[in-house]
C-alpha cells in the first residue's frame, strides 16, 4: 500500500487533548498515519495530546491543522462523516466494516478517503456532513449508545487495519519444538495400549477396541508438538515405574 | 440470545478506574452485560471507575468481585486469554474477529465463554494464562503496538457485538419521503429533454441519443426519492423562467 494512499482521519473541533492523542495513538497501532485537526479547541501542538499519544504522534506524519473543514479534504475523492444519528440527509449509512471495505476497494482504485469525527459535545455539524458523500454510524445497543470520540476512531482505524492485514485468523505456535508425526503419535499410543495391557486396564476384552479408539481420540483431539510426546511418555514412564516411598 | 449466556469480560488486577469504567461502557455499546474484577488495585465500588462508565454501570449486571482469577471462571467452557505477547505456550492464538465467530458458534451449542485482559501493567500472567483454553491477540502494527486495557476490550466487545448484530453493512435513510418511481423519474427526464431540446441544448441532432443517456446515468446513478424529483422539477422551472432583475 503507496504510504500516501491511506485513509486519512479528521477530527471536527476537538475539545480534550486526552481524546486527540488516544485518536493518534490508536492510528499509530492501526498503521493510519495521516491525522488532520480542525480548529482544536485548545490549539496545537497540545502537551496533553502529546502525552496521551504515547509516541504515537512521532510514527504519525505530522498532524495538519486548518481552520475549516473544507479545507482539509480537497485532495480527497471519498468523504465519510462518523455520527451516531444518522440525520435526515439523502446519504449512504455504513457500518465501520462495510466502510472499510468501500476505503480498501476505492484505495486500490487510486481513490483517497476520509473519515470525519466531531467534537465531543455536538459530533459533526449539519454543515459537515453535507461535505461528506457517505455516513459511518458504529452499530451500538440502542439502550446505551455512548462511544466517545477516540473510541470511533479505534473502531474505525481496527477495521481498517484488518482490510489489509495479512494475520492468520487462528494460528498455533509451536515454540521450538516441532509437531509430531503421526509415526511418533501412534508410537506413544501403541506403548501406552501396552502398558494398560499389562496393568489389567482392560478387563472386559470385548470392549479394549472400544476404549482404545476414544484414547486415541482424546489424545488426538490437538496437534501435539514432539516435545509434548516426550513429556507424555514421560508421565508413562513415572505412572508404571515403583513409587519412592 | 439467552440473557445468562453472553460472554463475561474478566479484568485481572486491573489498576485504573479511568480504565475500568471505559471497559464497562464499552461493554454496555455492545451489548455485554457480565464483568468481573479479580483483585483491582483500588478496591470495587471505585467512584473513579463509575464517572467512567458514565452510567454502564447500572445497564450492566452487578459486577463480581474475586480473588483469584481460577474462582471467576467456574461456570464457563471456554475461556480465552487476551494477550499482546503470544509467551511460548502451546495455545491456539485468535484475532478477535475469529475468536467472536467461535464465541458465537460455542453460545449456539450452549457453552459460556469468558474473555481474560490483564492489568495494565504487565498484562496477564503465565499462571492466568494457563487457565485459558485460547489466546486473543490482536492485530496491530509491529512497531507501534500499544493498546490499552479498555481499548482491547473495545475492540472484543465490538467484534462479540457484530456477530449478532443485525444491523444493514449498508442502508440509505429516505426521510419522510418514499423512493420516487421509474415512472416518476423518467417523467422528469422527458420533461428535461423536451426542455433542453426548446433551448436548442442539442446543436448536433446526431449526438442528442448519446448526450440524453449520458445525461440519464447522471441522475440515475443513485435512488432519488419523489421529494428530491419534486425539486429537480422546481429548479428546472426556475431555471426556464424569467430572471427577476
Amino acid at each position: 500500500m503507496p504510504e500516501l494512499m491511506t485513509p486519512a482521519i479528521i477530527l471536527v473541533a476537538p475539545q480534550m487533548g486526552e481524546n486527540i492523542g488516544a485518536a493518534a495513538r490508536a492510528m499509530a497501532n492501526f498503521n493510519l498515519e495521516d491525522l488532520r485537526l480542525i480548529a482544536p479547541r485548545d490549539g496545537w501542538p497540545n502537551d496533553v495530546a502529546t502525552a496521551n499519544a504515547v509516541g504515537a504522534l512521532d510514527i504519525l506524519k505530522p498532524v495538519q491543522l486548518f481552520d475549516h473543514t473544507a479545507d482539509a479534504l480537497k485532495e480527497f475523492h471519498t468523504i465519510y462523516a462518523t455520527t451516531a444519528r444518522p440525520r435526515d440527509m439523502r446519504k449512504k449509512v455504513y457500518t465501520p466494516r462495510e466502510a472499510a471495505k468501500n476505503i480498501a476497494v476505492d484505495q486500490s482504485n487510486g481513490k483517497r478517503s476520509a473519515a470525519l469525527f466531531g467534537g465531543e459535545r455536538a459530533g459533526l455539524s449539519n454543515d459537515d456532513i453535507a461535505l461528506a458523500h457517505h455516513i459511518i454510524s458504529v452499530p451500538v445497543n440502542p439502550k446505551f449508545a455512548s462511544l466517545n470520540l477516540a473510541q470511533s476512531v479505534l473502531l474505525m482505524a481496527h477495521e481498517i487495519n484488518l482490510t489489509t492485514d495479512k494475520t492468520t485468523p487462528v494460528h498455533m505456535p509451536t515454540g521450538d519444538s516441532a509437531l509430531a508425526t503421526h509415526a511418533e503419535f501412534d508410537e506413544f499410543i501403541t506403548r501406552l495400549e501396552e502398558e494398560l495391557q499389562g496393568h489389567n486396564f482392560f478387563r472386559n476384552p470385548d470392549m479394549k477396541p472400544t476404549m482404545m479408539r476414544n484414547i486415541r481420540n482424546l489424545f488426538s483431539r490437538t496437534d501435539l508438538t514432539q516435545q509434548e510426546i516426550r513429556t507424555l511418555h514421560g508421565i508413562l514412564s513415572a505412572l508404571i515405574g515403583k513409587k519412592i516411598n
